[in-house]
């Protein structure tokens, strides 16, 4: 072997080029040669759906550091000290020889590259397609920088008038607001389960997330799967829906997630994970001792479930690469798991979640019960205060947290975080009670969210009854609605009360002297707009010997 | 003794309505009396700025629910189940008696009223001024509603054109902000330590907030104090420096701090701390089991000193009164203290600072070290990414962090925020690694900053000399400032180099070709932006047998 390298990376962009600098920094006596298939090295893949929507204006952006310096190969080399090699290909692993074979793209050579250590960093693909796909420029996935560009291209000509997304999840949806918001199509969007996001919000907290859709004109069809797409005679794609009905469009998106890329591990007999991903250790190192692995090609421990998942993320991708480094550099650290924290902004939608649903709780086979409120971002009086919805999920015996979903306006992301801070501390629900945020009225609340939904907890284990936002029991008939929402909010937004329903209008004021106009034995069920007015309310009803009293979680703002 | 209640609760505002609020609800059979002074029973005493600035239109929006219903004594009775008292000042305590005497403020009639269980949430009371203050409406504190209507009513005729603040604390700061920008005053303020925000800032990272102050043309005279106000003939204040320079104004803000009002509970023998508040145990009980303290009249223990401090915060008020009103229903319930979280807006400057100051961990005597750096708040491709700086304290021996600040634009309370989360457990500087942000290009960066900075503390125990932004040995002779940056950022915003200083610019990219421009015996400070480049060069430096090499933390963005 002509060619040898202490270390050897296969593939860019997150995971092997933050290996190559970490480790180039802690080690620069060895010598690191990364390998990658495409022109790019490094971008900021995460990235792509602002640059085809437009509101980031260059692809070079994505390939730039912050002071303007293009990350590529003589990047790497001058300012990280490691080679990174693009357009080459390795096409075999030779555990046996510690070796890689490698193809340069441009020529069909191969040569043998000899390694120390490996890491693979192989990355992730598109999710095939299990209904049949025609071969078009107008039928792609949304992947690569490539998908990207050649999108913006098309949009640009202005000849995209109605696109369909096929698959709601995080792709789907920001590629759903790239096309409607920035681009003005008509957009039509299909998913398979019955709502949005399936995979990090529940079904009633996806609901608020249509409802923006839905205001911002984007076709929703929940439910449904797609049958064929096929090409027409101008060549403009059609879809079929299993149940029949034909959708055409000028472009189709494929979002239907990525799998991790492990032909290379499986070839060479590396060990799989049960998800697919490479199976690595706590230390990132597979099944070989002399090869480890990162980024989007591997499967992690769920630090809630216990179980093992594919959680494609850049920012875990980044300490993965870290981790290597530090482990070949001679210092054994660890990569715990991860416990699943996600943002996605949905038009003036912010929307986190952390943890497990209350979905995959039960899949898990965890005891999970869930909270709600609504809440301002900042004290009412504040200009520009927001609302969101919380969505807390936790062991009711152990009071173990679990999991949190955030929708709405405003600082949705601080929650998130701070919770999947108490989540990797493996805290409980009174646990919350202590945290302390920096409190300014532009900021916050004087009481922080999480305090109201542990004291909401807290009620549950009491025997207040708080019910699922949208979604339990609202059509059982012989329900009394209870709205003690001022007159002015309930003209605003009217409840909707069915018909073998009955609807009593009596402010939380008021209620005290009026409780006469309710029946004691009814199943009331009462409504504010985000929550404390109807927890007071079922305090004065159960007070007065009122038994079946109901809350509605959230109140309108998470029901409306 | 006719008047009788159950509980007695001194006070309104936070700590005491939200105890009512709590308790009537855990305990609807118990007669609770709330009984206070001021008009207004319970407003957002942290709007107040906001309110004398313009930003909030009307006093009343701080005295109303969400849904726009005063909270006023028929609010509390009918909403929350307990009985408020307006214009009652209660005179005394009667431990023996188990009584308090309240004086009817408008017909000056007392009366004795009973209790089983007492609640002080007496406040607190600006510090009265060391240096002789005249009595004029033109120079007031800022603590009371009165004081932020009479200023705003003052403010809408005009006639105040220039005014003077004594104090940079949070309220000078924000007062400074008011008077300036949405007044257009002029605005001079005072403070007798060298820096802005001493209690909460070091002096370097509120230099940061000194450049956002003079940017709006606020004078500052830090490290100064006040010899006296007096009036001059046409009744206008005149403050005299000890210097002996005198400043007229058309009013003068009052602004040094509030020391808890504890009259009450001094008088009837309860014990009181080190630093002049009610001493509370864990669940809040004073030294009598029957009274209770909550709100900015108890000192608080600090969770990272373990020493008693003096904290009057809403946030924290609001707390105490949950917990008083559990231990009283029957349930054990604990307030722990406080790691002192804050957060304060200064033009387009957020700040916040959480746990102990470099200097306050010096005097608790913790060995403290100190990392700063740079960040954007969203990935610089983002569209309207902004910068903040970080400035992370702990101990070096340990890894416990002690503390937090943050000065910038962007997201800065979401860093406060989970930087207290983690305090809260006692955790040190490698826990942050493991810490899992929500990523997604609108909201964050894919490494989170608290990675960062635990990667610059590592660095810092490897070896690499990380200085002070703004402060450490800028002024040596011989140092080499060498200069990583791109042409053109150094051409914007170009190092400020000393007469026996010498300044070499080489980019990063260059500098493993360039390194024989550079004297290696030489006491070299690097400089970039934000920080990463220079600690990159450090090491190229360091491999190349440089001996003296140190960064400058933060880059020019915090020193600059």
């Amino acid at each position: 072997m002509d060619n040898k390298s202490d270390v050897v990376i296969i593939g860019g962009v997150a995971a092997g080029p933050k290996t190559g600098a970490t480790l180039a920094r802690r080690r620069p006596d060895l010598k690191i040669t990364l390998f990658q298939k495409e022109e790019h090295l490094s971008y900021g893949t995460c990235g792509m759906p602002y640059f085809a929507s437009g509101d980031i204006n260059s692809f070079d952006d994505l390939l730039i550091t912050s002071y303007d310096i293009p990350r590529n190969a003589e990047f790497f080399r001058k300012s990280k000290g490691f080679e990174a090699v693009t357009g080459t290909e390795v096409i075999a692993l030779n555990r046996e020889r510690k070796s890689v074979t490698v193809k340069t793209l441009a020529t069909g050579e191969t040569r043998e590259h000899g390694y120390k250590k490996l890491i693979l960093a192989t990355g992730s693909n598109p999710v095939p397609s299990p209904f049949p796909v025609p071969d078009s420029p107008k039928v792609r996935p949304f992947t690569r920088p490539d998908d990207a560009i050649k999108f913006r291209q098309l949009a640009q000509t202005g000849q995209v008038g109605k696109v369909v997304i096929v698959g709601g999840g995080f792709i789907g949806c920001e590629m759903a607001e790239a096309c409607t918001a920035l681009w003005g199509m008509e957009t039509v969007l299909v998913e398979k389960e019955t709502q949005l996001l399936p995979y990090v919000l529940d079904t009633e907290m996806s609901r608020l997330v249509e409802r923006e859709m839905l205001r911002n004109d984007i076709k929703l069809h929940l439910g449904e799967t797609v049958e064929k797409i096929e090409l027409n005679p101008d060549d403009n794609p059609v879809v079929t829906l299993a149940g029949g009905d034909k959708i055409a469009a000028d472009f189709v998106f494929l979002c239907l997630g990525v799998r991790p890329e492990v032909t290379l591990a499986r070839e060479a007999g590396l060990e799989l994970g049960e998800t697919g991903g490479i199976l690595v250790d706590l230390t990132m190192q597979t099944s070989d001792p002399d090869i480890y692995a990162g980024g989007d090609c591997v499967e992690s421990l769920n630090l809630i479930s216990h179980k093992r998942f594919y959680i494609p993320m850049g920012s875990l991708a980044n300490r993965h690469g870290r981790v290597i480094a530090e482990n070949i550099a001679g210092r054994e650290t660890e990569f715990k798991g991860a416990v699943g924290a996600f943002m996605i902004k949905a038009f003036d939608l912010n929307i986190g979640s952390v943890g497990l649903s209350e979905r995959a709780a039960e899949k898990a086979d965890l005891t999970a019960r869930a909270v709600w409120a609504s809440f301002p971002d900042k004290p009412d009086y504040y200009p520009e205060s927001k609302t969101f919805t919380l969505k807390m999920i936790y062991d009711p015996e152990s009071g173990r947290l679990l999991g949190l979903q955030a929708v709405g306006g405003g600082d949705i992301c601080r929650r998130i975080d701070v919770f999947s801070s108490y989540l990797l501390r493996e805290a409980a629900v009174d646990d919350l009670l202590d945290f302390e945020p920096g409190y300014a009225p532009p900021y916050a609340e004087a009481i922080d969210p999480l305090h109201h939904l542990a004291g909401i907890a807290d009620a549950v284990r009491r025997g207040i009854d708080f019910v699922c936002p949208g979604t339990d029991g609202y059509d059982d008939d012989n329900i009394t609605w209870l709205d003690v929402r001022e007159p002015d909010e309930q003209e605003t937004h009217p409840w909707p009360c069915g018909n073998h329903q009955k609807l009593v209008k009596i402010t939380l004021n008021d209620l005290r002297d009026h409780l006469d106009e309710l029946d004691k034995k009814a199943q009331i069920m009462i409504v504010c707009r985000r929550g404390p007015r109807s927890y007071q309310s079922a305090i004065i009803l159960k007070d007065a010997g009122f038994e079946k009293v109901s809350i509605i979680s959230g109140g309108t703002q998470a029901s409306l």
